[in-house]
């Protein structure tokens, strides 16, 4: 087995569940929350500055490293791990959402996907072996297979031709990492994507087909791309009741606080999303109480730390006036000191939520941040918070 | 005394020396190369990293900080070390040289330099007294005294006026000094500029009448400036064959390698400059054995390090194809990775030379230094360097 799964305890009152991750590059913690490196790097941070925060696992985009520097360095220069400094766990994305969010001119059909490179132009062909091959070039602990994402409000009719490319995608992925394996390569987990967009019997339909296939976990696709968010939870739920219990389950693109716990809540162990780092790098941070702008003039002279009760390096050393200073004055160390804060906040939230979960006490926990984070957002500037 | 400097060495064949400088924030050992964190921050960097580089003393600029956050804003904050969370020594400029070069509109006279902001176009006077009590304010260990600068080439009686003129300020900012003292503030360092241009006739004017003046150190102002190196070094030999014996001497805004030593050899102390961090922000750094273009396409696939015999943090943990590759994305990473090792590099080399001064063998050192560096610049990629 590439990877496997231990589940600690499960939530008396909710699906959440705590558990620990066996990867080929250590232990990973669940539920846990994987900043994105979409291009190798955690945008203006240090693989240590991770680890500092408690990462023990991040994401990686494929797309991205195909395009430049491109598997073939990565691969010379010894895999993504060590490319980029970082010793943990890695999941890479299939680059399928990339191409389609991303590429120009493409073209999808059973096949694969026909793009422009966003960088030169140039013609490229992704195939559901071929993002298999560049995930085991680069060297990741969890590869994800290729899906088709369709954009909300979808047709019905689409959303199932979609879930049915996905299915057929699935398998030919298995059998390229099967054939890999028998070459020696291949080692890495890889997981299924569920889609069926927000219609659930069309979810099921869908899982009925991948949840038969040797895939080492399963990841929710599809949600959070423009439709309501009761209706996300709804299927968020509804696939997590569908997946195998011993197999880690993945919700894709989910990185708001409350989202997140209301995920686990339904039975999630990962999440990845660009969302706290990329707020962070332009001056808003999450905080225990809420969202803070600390780029606003009204912080110019609050020597309060972003998070009165956060112990991350920003934390406990810079005040907000100094990083309201920082963003003011245009220093890139202020979107690294607000990025520090941003990961840590994130992965402490969901290691928070997990020793809730150890203790039986997830929904108490989840209500009680929930109830502190909507009256406080947006917090008041100086005196109120 | 605001500061004391006890000389460890000298050396035997050159005017290279070697000591201690014992500050309010602590020792600094001197010669030592003081990276700039022009507006309360150096740039990307965080104060561990600089800790870490070696640093125990950095620059920080009077005009900017004053402009914003605004020196009442820092003071509120408890001073500049706290502001930027720096807790060893801080030397800030006038701010003099910021006022004549980034404000617009500027007259000068006798009284001090008029000019409009060059943020929103406020109107402000810079007087000698006032540059003394904004640097007091930031709380500085270190201040400048106010100076004229004038730009190269300039005509002899451009010179001396803009000398008579520095002096004067001198004396004005001494007097300021001596009032903060007398309300138990103005605890700092003062140092006096020595200005003349090229003409050492005219720079032996002015120190005839700043050496008489109970300034605690002395710096070498307008060189560099757009004149023969040659000539630059010969009044850098000239100003320190002047200055007393126990004071530390500065030289301001100089950082290229060569220069550094070639300075270090006439007796200089203290050096500042935005050359290696600006360099390596844009993907060009200077190496043990030359100048390094990182961000060359011909180090995509270079495994090694920046610099084979550095130890930074940067040096001991990616290559410089990650780098490359950074610079070829656009992120932010790189720059602070390549910052870290050209601030560890200039301080280390300063280090270096110290410890040659000490072991008597300054000359070799820089020789053998200079050679090397000049042969291998630029370096060729891949393979040869």
């Amino acid at each position: 087995m590439a990877l496997t799964l231990t589940l600690d305890a499960h939530d008396p009152e909710t699906q959440a569940r705590a558990g620990r991750m066996e990867t080929r590059h250590g232990e990973v913690l669940t539920p846990a929350f994987m900043p994105v490196g979409t291009q190798g790097a955690v945008k203006t941070l240090t693989p240590d500055e991770l680890t500092a925060a408690g990462a023990d696992i991040l994401l990686a985009n494929t797309y991205h490293l195909d395009q430049r520097p491109g598997v073939d360095v990565v691969r010379a220069l010894g895999g993504l791990h060590r490319f980029m400094g970082w010793p943990k766990a890695i999941l890479t994305d299939s680059g399928g959402f990339q191409v389609l969010s991303l590429a120009e001119l493409r073209k999808v059909s059973d096949e694969g996907v026909e793009f422009r490179s966003h960088l030169d132009g140039s013609r490229k062909f992704l195939s559901p072996e071929e993002a298999v091959r560049i995930q085991d070039g680069l060297g990741t602990d969890i590869a994800m297979s290729l899906d088709e994402l369709v954009e909300a409000p979808v047709a019905p009719d689409a959303a199932r031709r979609a879930a049915e490319r996905t299915v057929l995608w699935a398998e030919r992925g298995l059998k390229e990492r099967e054939r890999l394996r028998d070459e020696g390569r291949g080692g890495m987990a890889l997981f299924g994507i569920n889609q069926g967009g927000v219609e659930a019997a069309e979810r099921r339909r869908c899982f009925e087909r991948l949840g038969a296939m040797p895939f080492d976990g399963y990841a929710i696709g599809g949600l959070w791309v423009g439709e309501e968010r009761s209706l996300s939870l709804d299927m968020v739920e509804h696939d997590c009741g569908l997946f195998p219990e011993g197999r880690p389950r993945y919700l894709m693109g989910v990185g708001h606080p409350v989202d997140v716990l209301d995920a686990l809540g339904r039975g999630v162990d990962l999440l990845d999303c660009v969302l706290p780092t990329r707020n962070a790098r332009r001056g808003t941070v999450f905080v225990s109480t809420g969202r803070l702008v600390v780029k606003n003039a009204a912080y110019a002279a609050d020597p309060r730390p972003l998070d009165l009760e956060c112990d991350c390096y920003t934390c406990a050393r810079f005040s907000r006036a100094y990083l309201r200073h920082l963003f003011a004055a245009g220093e890139l160390l202020g979107m690294r000191l607000a990025s520090i804060h941003a990961v840590t906040h994130m992965i402490g939230l969901v290691r928070r939520a997990r020793r809730a979960v150890l203790e039986g006490r997830f929904r108490e926990f989840r209500e009680a941040f929930v109830e502190r984070f909507r009256s406080g957002e947006t917090l008041a500037p100086s005196g109120a918070a």
